[in-house]
C-alpha cells in the first residue's frame, strides 16, 4: 500500500522548495500535476531536471474552458467529473506505490489540490507538505516587510465583487490580492477607491526566472498578467522602534 | 566584503526549511539569532545539529522585560538601543564575512528581524530568504485547507484591542490569530462575540516535536500557550465542486 503525498513546491525558485519536498520529488516513481491543456504546467516547470529518468508523469489537464463561462453549471459539472476521474486514478495507483502530487506554493492555501483532497482523504493514506506561499516569495522580492507590529493582513481574490474588495482594502493594514489577470482593472479601481493605489506593488512570477516588480500605478492599464500578486505593505501599528542614532 | 543573510527557517521541523537555507546554515561561519535571556531560543533550536563545529554563534538577547511594561517608553527605548547595538555589531562582522541571521517562519512576515533590517539595508549588502510561515505549518497540521475559492483570509495579532478583533472576525471567511499567550482569553471572547468560537482551532508548536492541536472551545480557559496560532478555516465562497459520485 502506497500513499498520496501532496507537496508544496514554494513560489517558483527550486532552491526555495523544502528539504523534504526536494528529497521526495527526486525519489518519486509517480508524479502528478495540474496544467491547462497545451501548457507545460507551472508546477511541472519548477521540478524540471529533478525527476528520475524512469518516473511516470501524470499530467492532470483541466477540461477546456474557452467555450464555457467559468461559473456556468456546465463548466462546474465538467470540473467535478475531472476531479472525480483523477481521484479514482490516483487511488488506483496508490494501491501499490506512493504518488507525489506537485502543488505551487502551499497546498492548503487556495490550492486546486483541495478538490482532490476532499475526495480522497477519507479513503487513502495521504500526507500534505506545506510550502513557501507565492505571496511570501513576492513580498520578499519587494525588499520590504509585508507586516510588523500589530498590522492586520488581509488576503483577497481579485475575483471578488468590487464593493467587497473596497471594503476589505479600507479596513486592513497590509493587503495581498491574488488571481489577478483580467480582474486587474477591477483591483486597480478598488484600490483607488480605498485610497491605496499609490502604495500598491505588482509582482509577476515572484522568485522565478522572469520575475517582474512594478508599482501598480505605473503599469499600463492593459497590462494584466495572470501569475501575479498585488501587495500593499503594512506600516506597523506599534510605536516605531526608530534607530536612536 | 561579506553580506548579511536573513534566512527563514520555516515553522519548526528542520525538514521544512528551504534547500537554500539548509545549505547556507550548514556552511555558515557566523550565525546570529534572537532569544529571550536565559532561553535557548526557538530559532536556534531548529538548527540544532546543523551548524559547523567552528561556527561562531551570536545570541541576540532581548533586554530583560519583567520590570517594564511592554509598551512603556522606557522599554521601547531599551529595545531601540538593543537593535542599534546589534546592527552595529553585525555590520562590523559583515565587513569580512557573511553573517547568517536565523528567523522563525518567514522573515518579512511579522518578523523581529524587521527592526535590524530597517537599520541595515541601506548600509550593508543584504539578502532575505523567505520561509514557510508558522501559520502554513499550523493549518497543514489541522489536515484541512485554510482557504479555497474566493475565501477572504485575515491575519490578526492577539495584541489588538478586542473590538478590532471582533470586527475583523466578523468580516473575513478564514482567520489566523498569532501572538496568543496571555491574550488568548481576549481572543476567545472576541471569537465568541463574532460567532466563530466553535469553529476555532489552536495549534501549538506547529510541525515541531511538541505539536498540539485542540479545538479552542475544548481547552481550559487558563491554558494560554505563547507559541501558538488560532485558526478558523474558510468554507470556499464559490459553488462547491462536490464529488459527483
Ligand atoms: C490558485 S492560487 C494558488 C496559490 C498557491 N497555493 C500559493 O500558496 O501561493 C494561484 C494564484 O497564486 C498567485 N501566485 C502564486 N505564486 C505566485 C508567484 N510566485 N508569483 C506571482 N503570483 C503567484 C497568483 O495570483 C495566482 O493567480
Ligand atoms: C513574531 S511572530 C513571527 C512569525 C514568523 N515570522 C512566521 O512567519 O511565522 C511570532 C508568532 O508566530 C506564531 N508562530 C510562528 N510559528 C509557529 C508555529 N510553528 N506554531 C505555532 N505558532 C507559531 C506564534 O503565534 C508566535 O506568537
Amino acid at each position: 500500500m502506497g500513499k498520496i503525498i501532496c507537496t508544496g513546491l514554494g513560489p517558483g525558485n527550486p532552491d526555495l522548495m523544502s528539504v523534504r519536498s526536494d528529497r521526495l520529488i527526486r525519489q518519486a516513481s509517480h508524479v502528478a500535476f495540474f496544467r491547462k491543456a497545451g501548457r507545460k504546467g507551472q508546477a511541472r516547470a519548477i521540478v524540471d531536471g529533478m525527476l528520475r529518468d524512469d518516473a511516470t508523469e501524470h499530467a492532470m489537464e483541466y477540461p477546456v474552458t474557452t467555450e464555457l463561462p467559468f461559473d456556468s453549471p456546465e463548466y462546474i459539472a465538467a470540473l467535478a467529473t475531472f476531479y472525480d476521474d483523477w481521484a479514482a486514478k490516483l487511488t488506483a495507483l496508490s494501491q501499490t506505490e506512493d504518488v507525489i502530487v506537485l502543488c505551487e506554493g502551499d497546498p492548503f492555501f487556495y490550492g486546486s489540490f483541495m478538490h482532490l483532497y476532499t475526495r480522497l482523504h477519507s479513503k487513502v493514506e495521504m500526507e500534505i507538505i506545506p510550502g513557501i506561499t507565492g505571496m511570501s516569495g513576492c513580498w520578499t522580492a519587494t525588499e520590504q516587510p509585508i507586516t510588523w507590529g500589530d498590522d492586520v493582513l488581509t488576503v483577497l481574490m481579485a475575483t471578488l465583487p468590487q464593493d467587497q474588495l473596497i471594503q476589505h482594502m479600507q479596513t486592513a493594514d497590509a493587503l495581498v490580492v491574488m488571481k489577478t489577470g483580467r480582474n486587474l482593472p477591477k483591483v486597480r479601481r478598488a484600490l483607488a477607491a480605498a485610497g491605496r493605489l499609490e502604495a500598491a506593488w505588482l509582482v509577476e512570477q515572484g522568485t522565478g526566472p522572469n520575475q517582474r516588480i512594478a508599482r501598480l500605478a505605473d503599469m499600463a492599464e492593459t497590462d494584466c498578467p495572470y501569475f501575479a500578486i498585488v501587495l500593499v505593505h503594512g506600516n506597523g501599528r506599534r510605536p516605531e522602534l526608530q534607530a536612536s542614532a
